[in-house]
């Protein structure tokens, strides 16, 4: 049970609670002023516009200071971030932990309490600070508590300077589409950005804006208490719209200096003006030169925050590719996908969602969508905000899933990949037309830098897998392995590949070890080191050179990320390596393998074969040959090397 | 000047172009049946409902077939570029060039006409593909109009799937702001996308959406000429609204098998309904089996396409940081901006945009903007938008640059920039606060991944200047240079580095040789190789070991992308190489040199210093701290390995 006056059943604020919270605000708002000025750095001016929206959700809505990370909470997302000092000292006044240690170690490096709001902090629910993510994030879980069927509301808080992103009519469009009347924005309208007034700074409808995607606006004075709470209640309770909540507030509010004035956006009271600014909130004590004291003494702890309980799958039963059998790897991963869901869908408190951007018959999640439609998504074209509603949703227990294009998948959202790994997600990414060997569709549409990208964060793991049937295990490595991961496919239909005796290489007994190359064929002086899915054109280029009677060593390498110490000592027992890869080869898997033997002080002599310029619209056969990686090139240009 | 009909001067559609535009509308739909089912791959469906809009605007808006890239010529931007063999046909039928290498060489290797558009075919203005960028494009196109004082009309051809991307919301707010009234938004309105009907897909009400960012609304019959011409007439006339023209149309239009289904949105029609298909359209032959005996001879030649004029910038009086300054790169970089403005702003026909998303002042472009405000645009807080509008206003006769801290300008947004790659752009990237040198501000901020995110492209180079008087040379040289360059800088302020004798090393006499390592100080055994701005940081290292009495080489490398062989080779003149970068250490500088060195056959102990993991918010020394990257860490690491 939450605490009885939790979630904003009563229909207006006890006046005890709205004594409470003027209180609160006023120690929050001095609180806000300590830490800022401490470090010398931070938002002081939006947190203090911001005071009373958080401090009404965290002592209000129905979350649990003593059990911060329980299922049934509600979710409150703060998408401004960088309002942290005003999240901090709300929490705090909320019981979630003493303001003590933030007023001191603001922004210090080490601290738990850092300049935009993170995950490390008890009650934070996702870390934020690039703008316009939030709304997103909320989707995300909204939909867990509608597939969990848990009754809780999810709350966003954003600033008005980032109503300029596009990404926010994305996530509204999605939360209209779905229903999602468990989720609510409140917007902190201070009227203030960076660079001044935001009606000049980009002019801007929001009430036009929202009302246009379906959402229902109410307006309220986000310093009055009763008003906020009422229409706090009014949009929690809403079952016909979700709702967005615009407060007009001030900016640095309760300070005369600062009220109004957006150079406080982003600088903090000067020490010497602390004292001033502390005394108009209420007579509170300047102890700056204690906490600057405090400081010096180090960082405070982190806390031990309990993760969130992440979902335990069963892998099914591997679906076997015979000799004859061509099928494509998004073939493949269409059907392991319907197996695991079947394998699972069942089973109690299980959850799982896909994620589509209009291109489920492509990317071979249109079955699975036909047979559980509750779990499946369809986020149009706006993958922005598909990246974060999956990557947020990923942060709860639950299977969170986006099937797409590599470009759409990778490029157009590294960097809400990049911010889901930050939030310590579990997402899993399966693209399915990466490559030149997405052919005709030309070179917006050929994702060649999946590697370059992913491999830029510390989280992500990028698998590629080589042909049907290891497609099948990595998918079902993927789904039942926590950690983000990004299963990379071309668009093609492949032979399954085979081994020396004709027997299907990845087939029955074969068994997937994350990191580990794959010896194919054994040889000498050469290797041949295939990435992913080019490794059915490597065997036909290895058979021309061993109906030649050369016979050189071919290797397959799906996990591009963690190279194994003994594959690349295997690799340099040859005088030669040749990589092939589809990828643009300045950032791909030669690259990666040249410097990790280099750093292993291991020698060679490296050949990379892959994407060396934009290619155009052709078959992948003809772009290929246009770009020496088909089969003939390969096989040529191993032999100019023998 | 233009043919006289052009410019949708005339009240009414003149109804001798009324019978043309009528026959040109079969003719051009028999073409894009012949194309995709010839290529046997394609977007038939929407190429079909947009067919009288493409012709209507390239036959009589203000372009000229026989000087494609005039300065005056009217801009006809595709965002949904997939609708490619339409536009083919449709610039064919205006006289652009002979439809028949289009008919048997569309989608086909080596050919220009490409899957989606590429401005490889004259008449294109901008390559799409990935959707909901045009319109930004277009943007930047009107806003180059307006800088130049040229008198053209920018035309935005959309399809409406893609009004479900966030990004089209920023671009309209960007179009409203700056009262871009000579642009036009037309969608083709046929209700259809991958999935079905759009308003099932995503529920959208694209007029309100619109009406709420500002825009005029005229909704129109796509496919009745007469309307549609005023309907275009109405929103190149109208001088008090950016308008958009709401074009319903029938997806497939004119083959009664193909009408309103969405199945022909990305398959073709199957050759053997082809001769059916073309009959309905109008009796048109079935010259199917010529064609695919033409295509089976080749792809058909490139053209000869005249590149716009470039613009010549006079690059200005160096300014010099004496050995006594203190200033942070960006400082230096505002400054450089700023002399280089003054240098070129009065000359005849010099154009120049610099355009910023709410932080002018941390990204030193306020100066800029307060001086030059015709040429500064406040985007706001919308960078998908600014991207790609700084993007296509510089594939213009201008100088296009965009300053933005790394996370935005590079994290945010590498896929605008890599689309910007593809189109052969001339961007200025510069951008402020990247490394965990960003400091308090904390991961979500800390730009770490510039380089193997850019360097994933082709055409982009990463220039991390080491200190102002170098960030003064680089500037310079960047905007004088064509290319898309991205020069990045960190936050903090940084000493002048000197050379041995005291004085500054990037100072007079001193010149910037792209692609070149500097070596700072001459030693033995040990390069300390130092990426951008860890340079006085490394100095710093090299002097507390210089003071022991151990002498390294310490050498300074600002351009990423291009190592040079010989620069090579005189690191491998040690037995170890150190690499100091404020950037993951996966993808980053060190990975660069030990890879390019392992390819070149060279050997040496690398050992990489740099971004091992995302790090927290504190002061850019407590980070460089944590992570062993401070001046006393990296002295003590060198130590060791001599």
């Amino acid at each position: 049970m939450f605490d009885e006056w939790r979630g904003f059943t009563a229909p207006t604020l006890a006046p005890e609670w709205h004594e409470k919270l003027t209180e609160m605000a006023a120690k929050s708002r001095a609180d806000i002023l300590r830490m800022t000025t401490v470090a010398g750095s931070g938002h002081p001016g939006g947190s203090m516009s911001s005071t009373e929206i958080f401090l009404t959700l965290y002592n209000l809505a129905k979350v649990d200071p003593t059990d911060p990370m329980r299922d049934d909470r509600d979710r409150i997302i703060v998408s401004h971030g960088h309002t942290s000092p005003g999240v901090y000292s709300a929490l705090a006044s909320a019981g979630f932990f003493d303001i003590g240690p933030a007023l001191h170690g603001f922004r210090q490096g080490g601290s738990p309490f850092e300049g935009h709001v993170e995950r490390c902090v008890p009650g934070v629910e996702w870390d934020t600070g690039n703008l316009g993510q939030g709304l997103s994030a909320g989707v995300g879980r909204a939909i867990y508590a509608r597939l969990k069927q848990l009754d809780f509301h999810t709350y966003v808080v954003m600033g008005d300077g980032e109503q300029q992103k596009g990404q926010i009519g994305e996530a509204r469009r999605h939360a209209f589409k779905y229903g999602l009347t468990n989720l609510t924005a409140i917007i902190d309208y201070n009227r203030l950005q960076i660079s001044g007034d935001i009606s000049e700074v980009m002019p801007q409808n929001l009430k036009a804006e929202w009302e246009a995607d379906g959402w229902k606006v109410l307006e309220v004075d986000a310093h009055d208490l009763d008003l906020l709470y009422k229409a706090i209640r009014e949009a929690t309770t809403d079952s016909k719209n979700p709702v967005m909540i615009l407060a007009s507030s001030v900016m640095g509010k309760g300070v005369s200096f600062m009220e109004n004035n957006e150079g406080f956006h982003g600088a903090t009271v000067k020490p010497d003006k602390l004292g001033g600014a502390l005394n108009e909130l209420g007579n509170f004590p300047n102890n700056y030169e204690e906490l600057v004291t405090r400081r010096k003494q180090g960082a405070p702890p982190h806390f031990d925050i309990k993760r969130p309980d992440r979902p335990k799958v069963d892998a099914g039963d591997p679906i076997y590719y015979g000799p004859d059998d061509k099928s494509d790897n998004r073939g493949a991963w269409g059907k392991a996908l319907m197996s695991v869901a079947d394998a699972n869908m069942n089973r109690d408190g299980f959850t799982m969602a896909v994620f589509d951007c209009d291109l489920a018959g492509s990317v071979k999640t249109g079955e699975f969508g036909k047979k559980y439609p509750d779990n499946f998504f369809q986020f149009g074209i706006a993958e922005h905000g598909t990246a974060v509603a999956a990557g947020s949703l990923s942060a709860e227990n639950a299977i969170s899933i986006w099937a797409a294009f590599g470009a759409f998948g990778v490029a157009e959202t590294y960097n809400q990949a990049r911010l889901t790994d930050i939030n310590d997600g579990n997402m899993k990414l399966f693209c399915t037309h990466s490559g030149v060997n997405v052919g005709e569709d030309g070179k917006t549409h050929q994702c060649i830098d999946y590697f370059g990208l992913l491999n830029s964060t510390y989280g992500w793991k990028v698998i590629t897998p080589a042909d049907p049937n290891q497609t099948d295990c990595i998918v079902r490595h993927v789904l039942a392995t926590e950690g983000n991961f990004a299963v990379i496919m071309g668009r093609a239909v492949i032979p399954t590949v085979l081994d020396e005796d004709g027997k299907p290489f990845f087939g029955e007994g074969y068994e997937y070890r994350y990191g580990r190359m794959e010896t194919i064929r054994k040889g000498e002086t050469l290797a041949l080191v295939a990435a992913g899915n080019m490794l059915p054109y490597a065997v036909e280029a290895w058979q021309k050179l061993a109906d030649e009677g050369k016979r050189v060593t071919l290797v397959s390498v799906s996990d591009w990320c963690d190279l194994h110490a003994d594959d690349l000592k295997m690799l340099a027992e040859h005088d030669e390596i040749v990589t092939l890869e589809d990828h643009n080869i300045k950032t791909g898997l030669g690259t990666a393998i040249g410097s990790a033997m280099f750093e292993a002080g291991l020698s060679a002599h490296l050949t990379k074969l892959g994407v060396d310029k934009y290619a155009g619209s052709g078959k992948p056969m003809e772009l290929y040959q246009m770009l020496g990686i088909d089969p003939e090139s390969v096989a040529k240009k191993v032999k100019s090397l023998l």
